[in-house]
């Protein structure tokens, strides 16, 4: 068993990763062409891989512009791509966004906007609504990221100081016909925010949007309070009838890129347990949790005989209190470390399927039972670099981080914990 | 089903209490009477039910001393009950465990010292060593409360700061024969930890307590510092040959409330699914993955198939920002409401099985699917309740808190979620 865990887990991760890969998972979902033009729009970290599947598979003339990630990029022939800042808004994102909406305006009823989104579209479809500066949505996005709040409360503030966000992408392309293909990344599978649903009608309220700044006591400069009194006007004049030429269709789910690695993890021996494909919390605390489960199954069986695979994905929040390294799921990994304390017999990974764990260069990292013992050995403190959000230095320092660049998808994080040892 | 889940809940509860019932778990486990004198000495919130049931099946003379929590008593006819504060002890706690130290010492080889420990014992037995101040030892024990420190860190400051807790009593009543009957309330039943072990051979160092004041900033006056290096040489002079004579047996566990709520779940119709007895972490973190596994049942019938119930235990922690009122259960269930927002087909009820949720009159508190909507009708704002550590007022008002009066024991927390609608 000593080197089996981690393969088995690496298996996994990458099968989940599979699931939700765009050239398995979008060609069956394409519409036929239509019998005017077709123009591709999209944004998020899977964009360019979609863009480059549609290509593939389309029959007909082609035409577009998709923007995604840096770094998250792939050639396309034909349907331009463009990398932009994430999740910080940049200019890039910026002209992209104002280029879309240019590209779907003053279509004909018989033309097709097809739209692929993905996770990471809010933060890349970043276009100001009239009157906001860029820097103060910036500001604000920064804010947002750093209060804890979660992606839905984050997407509400997002959707209504923006120009695309909320449905106005389709508003937009009226009376073209559009077609939203989308990744989903987040809990409950809603597709009014992913992206924020460009081409989804907004439900979200100004009243909402300004409860979240309160909330997380977010300060906004005037222009943007003035703004979110006008949106709410604006926002109800679209209507559903703007809607109706459009059709939102899931095509991946983090459940998918669940079920995947828990046939992995059965074929190799592991009885497979899904918790949630949508667990949320402060990360550290989500892996306390999923220790006192681990335990669980170790001392008594239970939820689930061992060995056995316990899953979970869904996306964790960190409120930064110290200044180290790290995304939330090498956060996850070391306090669910600290947590078991070396138990034997627990191995565990934490990554996030879009390749890129908060802003650095790994997926994630491993959990092995000598964990504890090796970085002792190595000098390093795991308490004091969890107080310090610094986990990504502990995993890098014990060569256990879990490097494989951009994987141009997101069904957000993934988690799994092997338990093959009674305790 | 409307009124059944909360009766099922209920039932639940009052099965796991029972579990640890003294008068049902405790007989069994006491030794046969000695050749000389049978000392009864005690602390935890059982002490007087632990006490009873002793004084009940107990065949020979008997003489003793136990303290409980103010409210936790109960009458004995040969075992003196004494009342003190928990969870900041007083002087009533003070005088007590000097008389307990007083009255096991100078017993003779043939002589039993009966012990009977649980939960709340740590703060119940509060006797500072020599040199420390009470002031000081109740200013640390506060701050530590407040701090988000476990249960098992603040213990090994406890023990460094007292004159009968690890290990120290069972050094005190030598050559006497040493039975400490004890009902776990903490993580892996570790017997060292329950009351700080004061029967248990001290395994944690100077180096452990001081690491645990420095990681939550919790200043300690000089005196007490310079107790702590002091203590190290006084342990280790102990040695394992002090405690041959001293058996220390478990005669509840958290797990053993688990399994009887599992099987009244079950004979309720709902598949029992413990997830584990002892999850820690911050209480509206905790909430927050146990809203994501109910959702996950709820959505695709996993981790178990519903009707179900999911049920787990263990002590979470909150970190007081706000001055609200309300312990962790009403903390954690009033998280859980926020998280479910009325997802209908889901009731859960999350209770101290001591009876006393913090320092308030409840054991805990009931969700229902209608909470939100009731709230709403009510004019409770339940986001900003929880941003200001207010859930019992919450679940007062809507006449959702479980009302038990001290259950006279104690395996720490309970809570279960039964789905029963899919989404």
């Amino acid at each position: 068993m000593a080197s089996e865990p981690r393969r088995v887990l690496h298996d996994m991760f990458e099968a989940a990763v599979a699931a939700a890969s765009p050239s398995l998972c979008l060609p069956r979902f394409l519409p036929k062409p239509p019998k005017g033009r077709t123009v591709v729009v999209g944004a998020g970290k899977a964009a360019a891989a979609m863009a480059s599947t549609v290509e593939k598979h389309w029959q007909g003339p082609l035409e577009g512009l998709v923007v995604t990630r840096y770094g998250h990029g792939a050639p396309c022939e034909r349907i331009e791509v463009i990398e932009a800042a994430h999740p910080v808004p940049d200019l890039s994102g910026l002209e992209a966004a104002q280029r879309i909406l240019d590209k779907v305006r003053g279509l004909a009823p018989e033309d097709l906007v097809l739209c692929l989104m993905s996770g990471g579209a809010s933060s890349l479809l970043a276009l100001p609504a009239e009157g906001i500066a860029l820097e103060d949505k910036q500001a604000i996005n920064r804010s947002l990221l750093r209060s804890g709040a979660h992606i839905g409360e984050m997407n509400c503030v997002r959707k209504h100081l923006s120009a695309i966000k909320g449905g106005k992408l389709a508003v937009a392309a009226a009376p073209a016909r559009v077609v939203s293909l989308i990744i989903s990344d987040v809990p409950g599978d809603d597709l009014s925010v992913i992206g924020s649903g460009p081409t989804v009608p907004d439900m979200t309220t100004r009243a909402d949007a300004i409860a979240v700044l309160e909330k997380y006591r977010i300060e906004a400069p005037r222009s943007v309070i003035r703004h979110l009194e006008a949106t709410q006007a604006q926002t109800s004049k679209f209507g559903n009838s703007s809607f109706a030429n459009v059709a939102n269709v899931c095509v991946a789910r983090p459940q998918d890129a669940m079920e995947a690695a828990a046939r992995i993890a059965h074929d190799a021996g592991f009885r497979p347990l899904i918790l949630g494909n949508a667990i949320e919390g402060e990360a550290r605390d989500v892996a306390l949790v999923h220790a006192g489960i681990a335990r669980q199954v170790a001392a008594f069986g239970q939820p689930i005989e061992l060995p056995c695979a316990l899953i979970s994905g869904g996306e964790t929040t960190v409120t930064v209190r110290g200044s180290g390294r790290g995304g939330r799921n090498a956060e996850f990994l070391l306090s669910l470390a600290v947590a078991l304390n070396g138990q034997s017999g627990i191995a565990a990974l934490a990554a996030d399927t879009d390749g890129i764990d908060g802003s650095e260069d790994n997926a994630g990292a491993f959990l092995l039972p000598d964990t504890i013992s090796r970085a002792a050995k190595a000098g390093l403190n795991l308490n004091a670099s969890l107080a310090n959000n610094d986990a990504y230095t502990i995993f890098a320092g014990l060569d256990d981080l879990l490097v494989t660049g951009p994987t141009r998808t997101n069904v957000n994080d993934f988690r799994a914990i092997l338990v093959y040892e009674r305790s």
